[in-house]
């Protein structure tokens, strides 16, 4: 599973971040979690093919999260896309995409489905991963998405194996594939006897606009990685007051440290925050926002950047990638 | 007056193109024709501000021609603005936009007014100059706006303000203001009579997509400039057929030499024209719209490129300034 950044800014675009848009990769092509303006124009720095993508999930219809959309759905028609896409999200996100259709004259070659976020758990929208759902606290009705692998394999345990006496061959694929076995003395195997125990199914959190981190206890409950916002620091946030309903780096890094999630990645930077380095002498940078989340959160914590690429290995471990 | 090009590309963005948006800066400020997504992010390459954006004037309700505009007006409500903006274009232009808005949210702290393309030309949009509309010939409604000075600046001449016997001090700025003036022996004098003969207004046309230049023989009588879309040479445009309604290199060549234009600014290029030099053998690259349109045209040529800025002087030359 590899999370790829499209969009860290919050509100509007920056030279060096766009607006929101999140890619989750897995082995049967890749989900999109929100779609800012200029989505599209992100995936072409990538290997992101829009025939690929699954599905869309919208977290919540401010432009900064969806104002991408319209566009990405004419581009992928334009690139003779037939495969149906699956489109998630709250009302009215259904409204809103087939007002701009109806009024820009835009007709797809590929069947659209809208799956309404209070069903989507129940949609079976992707064969290899559950999807779960959590309520934020937002201006307007904002949600996260949990992400969980279905299915794991699970080995054989070459111990077992031979204390079992199953001979090397076929009968080893015939328990990986979970059917239990006849020995040639009569005695039968069954897969629980010689597999090892099954990993724990992977699961990312990614959460939408959303100033009360502690709504996401339950669905963050065993999960490896949780994508939030911090779109201020906790200063930052005292002096613009609670109008905008977002959350500071410090309350994210709490949440994160008492629900005690191994991997925090933060995204959604107010674009007062420069990216460091050359900033005006007093200036605020990620790096105060990433100072602020460490007072409070001591597990892996990455600051997205745009394009970057974060791989979740089995054992639960975020790791950045190094650019492509 | 200059032009700025924040999209070049037809139908889809590629790494080095985004989609359709022209800057007319003038001394009140700057126009937009067409905003495609990704203009706002490319202004912020520009030193155009949102806050000095006139008006807005949309060709047509291609995707590729308006999904910027939402995202648009949201950052210029984020940054503040106060002032009205004008947005211009056919139906269902205000339909479009009012449905983006309301199905998210999104809240202006400045006025809107909806123009229809129909009222355009007698909207008094702007004070400094004259708008005039020409329908073209594309899938749906698509329109061209003719852009012409209202008032030119009349110099004193020198010459005749001596043998008119005029002496220098407050008479001159008087008659500069067109008023007429007594002299200290009793004659009246006229402006007329001191100033130099005006220049002629200049006038540019931007032309949304059309498959038949003729269609603006009218408009562009006078005209100094002609901004029109060469989305495909002609063996390439013959190749696709006649379905999108785009003109070739070629035919926009030919009208512009018929019309006598003595600037012509192509853009909005299909992406399988590489932007030259690296491009694989064979590729086809936009010196090959170059030339072609070089074979019907001897004029001033250009073929736009994203952020390339143009500047027409008084005498109607157009040239292409260095970056910043």
């Amino acid at each position: 599973m590899e999370l790829q950044f499209l969009g860290t800014s919050s509100g509007t675009p920056t030279k060096t971040r766009n607006v929101s848009g999140t890619a989750l990769r897995t082995a049967g092509g890749w989900l999109l979690v929100d779609c800012g303006e200029g989505t599209q124009h992100r995936i072409l720095h990538t290997n992101l093919s829009p025939h690929d993508l699954r599905a869309v999930f919208v977290t919540h219809l401010h432009g900064d999260h969806c104002y991408g959309l319209p566009g990405l759905l004419a581009s992928a028609g334009l690139l003779n896309r037939t495969a149906p896409l699956a489109i998630v999200g709250p009302q009215p996100l259904e409204r809103y995409v087939r007002g701009v259709m109806e009024t820009t004259a835009l007709q797809l070659p590929y069947p659209v489905r809208f799956i309404d976020v209070a069903d989507a758990a129940g949609a079976g929208i992707l064969d290899d991963l559950a999807v779960t759902v959590a309520a934020l606290s937002h201006r307007i009705p904002s949600f996260s998405y949990g992400f969980t692998e279905k299915a794991v394999e699970r080995r054989l345990d070459a111990a077992r194996l031979a204390a079992a006496g199953v001979p090397r061959g076929p009968l080893w694929g015939a328990l990986q594939a979970g059917n239990d076995v006849t020995l040639p003395d009569g005695r039968t195997v069954r897969p629980a006897d010689v597999l090892q125990p099954p990993r724990r199914p992977r699961r990312i959190v990614i959460a939408g606009d959303n100033d009360s981190p502690e709504l996401l206890a339950e669905q963050v409950q065993g999960a490896d990685v949780l994508v939030h916002e911090a779109t201020y620091t906790e200063a930052v946030l005292e002096k613009v007051g609670p109008g905008p309903q977002h959350s500071s780096a410090l309350r994210v890094a709490r949440f994160a440290h008492d629900a005690a999630i191994p991997n925090l990645l933060l995204t959604h930077f107010s674009p007062r925050y420069g990216d460091g380095g050359a900033s005006p002498r007093g200036a605020l940078t990620l790096a105060d926002v990433a100072a602020e989340a460490r007072t409070r959160y001591g597990g892996n914590l990455f600051l997205a950047r745009d394009l970057a690429r974060y791989a979740l290995d089995k054992a639960g471990m975020l790791t950045e990638l190094p650019p492509r």
